[in-house]
């Protein structure tokens, strides 16, 4: 079918999510900062993707200090800097950190140990999947479940199978959900472009709709539940996620339906006490000023481009992991 | 510098407003059918600019009439049409309905009234603004105020001057206001190509937003009030609006600051007991798979895409109308 990211033939081939849905293209990266240059245009993004991706670079790194004659320094700024090539997602960091201690054992254990973070990611999906849809097919006594997403959190945004969008296809699958309602994302589109067409390949009926639209249709009655990831998660609960996440939160607490967050432990930042310490990734204004490279607003115009929100833990009916669900967001 | 709509030379000659910011083209207008559809593809849009296009066009149906040898029939048929060009706007219908009594006295008459409402709807704009500003002034102790608004609801939404951005030219012509952050207003990008271009055109400081970045905008207590006009306001409050309104009324609340609709008398729609009734128009899915033409969304991805969201009056601060400040968008 298609995949997000993959170690193979001594290399790592991405998904170019960027070309999504006209076409499907995968880019092959030998060098860290290819790797730093896709993260930063979102070739590969999602929290938990790059948490992967951040420990596959690592093995990148190794692989060119041996090609290219680095020093020890040129490595560590290299790994540096790929830790923070993106400030707000917390698994980058964490996908690094995870191989680092193992540098010094080498190229070899540096790639199993990134491999099997691929993997754990994978069935972690899995995992919070059927804990969030448990936990759903519970409290949600309306059947068919029409459910409402933002962003995209599906396999693009993984290694596999998805976080939110994991547990819309697990509901899917246990034939309670009818359909999605996918907010359109602005400014990157990741809603309209990658979610749509992964639910598409996956036959489930959806529709895409402006952000804008989302709060209204939750008041209208016409959604069950809201589900999104997450890119951090502070130690009080409050949840960072893609821009436009938290108005979300507000219809669906007026509208008196869950709203949940479904994210790998690894996005628990338990050294951030609250949503207030989170960095917020302020990204180009030209993204809001154009669409597809033309542009629409005045000359004069400045674009205001903060790539993510933070949710409060109130509005927030739980947050989904691998290991349980948090109940009132109260991370423990 | 440049007008909405304007009766010259014997026909309606209406601002283009689906061709700016890249250019500024005027249509001519000498038939009803042409009106009806300048204002079902938004060359002519905004609650009280529809409420003059209306009564012109029954100034445009007479003459056709004399020169088309129209029956009466025929005659109020195009009359009918033209008031359900769109179903959200009280105003458009307002407008015919306030000619309609001066057909049987012919063109001259319908003119002369229709001349009369484009000229009140300027006052009126004024009065409103003079009126929101001074509550404002008032309300909002922070200096420089930074304001927020939605869609457009300025010169090119009206006859002359604006609603709610009527109010932003005010209180910058007072020099209490710094900067505004103008929603771009997916999908047909209102605020990025109309309210980014007036406020260009006014030299009045400016960001703009994607809609899903103004409720943490807000949250981070980067704004100190929220302005948007509306197309129908119910007799308890309600007040409908372009989408994407309602999510901003909730951040507004939750960050305690105040949230205006600024509106002319005409959108007050006594007969309408509550939101619940106001028809929301629903507009082509394709506004949202496609954009400038292109497909962004997958071919099996469907569209959904309400024009309007309706506020409930718990979330209003105040309407202000060219009448009155309405506290707690009381009406009476």
């Amino acid at each position: 079918m298609f995949f997000t990211l993959k170690w193979q033939d001594s290399k790592l081939t991405l998904l170019d999510q960027t070309k999504l849905p006209t076409s499907l293209e995968y880019l092959e990266i030998n060098t860290v900062n290819d790797l730093i240059e896709a993260i930063k245009k979102l070739a590969v993004r999602g929290a938990p993707a790059l948490g992967a991706a951040g420990a596959y670079g690592v093995a990148i790194a190794l692989q060119q200090q041996k090609k290219e004659n680095w020093s020890e320094e040129q490595l560590l700024k290299s790994v540096s800097d790929l830790k923070n090539a993106r400030p707000t997602a917390v698994n980058l960091a964490w996908g690094v950190s995870q191989v680092e201690p193992l540098i010094n054992s080498g190229f070899e254990s540096v790639l199993a140990k990134a491999n099997l973070i691929a993997e754990a990611d994978s069935q972690a999906n899995r995992q919070m999947a059927k804990l969030a849809a448990d936990w759903i097919e519970k409290r949600v006594t309306k059947r068919p479940i029409r459910a409402l997403t933002h962003c995209n959190t599906g396999t693009l945004a993984t290694t596999d199978w998805g976080t939110a969008l994991g547990v819309i296809r697990e509901l899917f699958d246990r034939k309670v959900l009818s359909e999605v309602f996918a907010d359109e994302t602005r400014p990157l589109l990741q809603g309209a472009r990658l979610t749509a067409w992964e639910l598409s390949q996956y036959g489930i009926p959806h529709y895409v709709l402006a952000d804008g639209a989302a709060a209204s249709t939750i008041a209208r009655g016409e959604v069950d539940v809201v589900l999104i990831g997450a890119d951090r998660i502070a130690a009080n609960g409050d949840s960072a996620n893609k821009i436009g996440s938290y108005p979300l939160a507000l219809a669906a607490k007026r509208a008196g339906i869950p709203f949940l967050v479904i994210a790998p432990e690894s996005t628990i930042d338990r050294n951030c006490p609250t949503g207030d310490e989170i960095e917020i990734e302020m990204r180009d204004g030209s993204e809001v000023l154009e669409l597809n490279g033309i542009r629409i607003a005045p000359q004069a115009s400045r674009g205001y481009n903060p790539a993510f929100d933070v949710t409060p833990h109130d509005l927030i009916s739980a947050v989904v992991s691998e290991k349980q669900v948090y109940e009132g967001a109260k991370i423990n």
